[in-house]
């Protein structure tokens, strides 16, 4: 038995897909819904889920609702389905900053029915096709709840990623969005700036060994998806980014210098902290 | 038939002892030295190499002769080579850079004998534990010879790493020196850098997601070969560090002006490098 037997996704990309997947894998009934027709009839050609037409009627039925749409698109989203989810027990997302989504929720009047989700789960590909069922096995999910969610609501999101193989864990929004612009954005972000000056040297891909393409793997993120991110967390993302310059401005001033020690411990201090896992 | 029977490697390290573990298992007889008497002792006690004595007594038999050691210990280390190895068709590194040990090679009269060679096979571990027979399977070497390099010793280098499952390719060694600053040092120092950053601000890796893993994995290297990679190749990495800060600086002004449009370019034109492989 399923905690719940049917729910709806909003938004079929990497995210959305895997969690439709997943869902329709383990017996619940998903009906999808995405902005691009194509990128929902592929899903409808697979069998994953059925269609949610474009004015999103039947979601008033539905007792979960996943949206896994832009960081930037999730507030709009909830606002057009406040009026219309009578029969939620869950509305969560699945979007990479918490703040933004989890105030839009409540300003809705959806607070007691909404969690937001965080699955650190993404890849450097995006969209339906990258979507497979297994994305969230062994993840780490962040649940961020509103002031006003509901013990239901919180137990809910915590089995519908349990179905899913994820490991969820209780986080608030702030926590959440200071964390992750250290952890995870400021990563992206610098991916995306080695790219770039890749670039401007006129180095390529191919010319980078394993440690090269590791440190640029990010770097094939979906633009779109990434802009939204650091706009929504850029009060958080900045002081990590300048964390970042700082250290860099620190190694060139060592390497102006020929500062042997300095060089030695620039590396190794980064290795303690690697070192203790 | 081996296109040599016997090879001296000093340091046996990461790549030093995967050097003798490849040859050994190819059936060429190898002497090992490392400066750490406990390493030397547990590679013969594999039985991959036999002792070469502190003194390097017997390496004037040597055909093949591979320096495995930190880069800026190659040059005194081929200084004292240099009047011992009468037998050697081939000397030649296996260091992160190349203008230094190729010009100490021709100081130090070896010029027609030796011939550079970087693997592109490194790892976060470091130290004969992590030595392996297969870590140059399928990896680009980058071969820089000396302007008096002997088309023997050329055929000699080419041959010792294709038997190693390597792909051997020519470059000089000043153009080896700039590509590498911005393809494998740059992108080493920016994993240093973010590890720090994270260690300052309080963030562990078990709290990273896979994207900040793959970003922080090079943090995990050798501080003492890092040092000393940066300081010898500090004219080509200082540009690289600072195309990458003047990057980051761009990036942190667009967030400031909360520029959509300016974010969607930097992810996209990072992006558009990435995919054009």
């Amino acid at each position: 038995m399923t905690p719940f037997r049917g729910a709806v996704v909003l938004g079929l990309g990497l995210i959305g897909g895997s969690v439709a997947r997943g869902l329709a894998a383990r017996g619940v009934r998903v009906a999808g819904w995405d902005a691009d027709a194509r990128t929902l009839a592929a899903a409808v050609g697979t069998g994953v889920v059925e269609a949610l037409p474009p004015g999103l009627e039947g979601v008033e039925r539905a007792e979960v609702v996943v949206l896994a749409v832009p960081v930037l698109a999730a507030g709009p989203l909830l606002r057009r389905l406040a009026p219309l989810v009578a029969s939620a027990r869950l509305v969560t997302d699945a979007g990479s900053t918490k703040r933004s989504v989890v105030r839009a929720a409540e300003e809705a009047g959806l607070g007691a029915r909404f969690v937001g989700s965080h699955p650190l789960a993404g890849d450097h590909r995006s969209g339906w096709e990258a979507s497979r069922e297994g994305l969230f096995e062994g993840a780490r999910v962040y649940l961020a709840p509103c002031a006003s969610s509901s013990a239901e609501a919180m137990g809910l999101a915590g089995a519908l990623w349990e179905m899913l193989g994820a490991r969820p864990e209780t986080v608030d929004a702030a926590g959440h969005d200071r964390l992750l612009a250290w952890s995870s954005h400021a990563p992206q972000a610098l991916a995306s700036a080695l790219a770039r000056a890749l670039a401007g040297a006129g180095v390529g891909r191919a010319e980078l060994g394993p440690g090269g393409r590791d440190m640029t793997r990010l770097a094939g993120s979906s633009p779109e998806l990434w802009a939204e991110v650091a706009l929504d967390n850029r009060d958080e993302l900045l002081p990590a980014l300048a964390a970042v310059r700082a250290e860099l401005r620190g190694l060139g001033e060592a390497l102006e210098r020929g500062d042997a020690g300095a060089l030695r411990r620039f590396f190794a201090e980064g290795r303690a902290w690697w070192g203790e896992g």
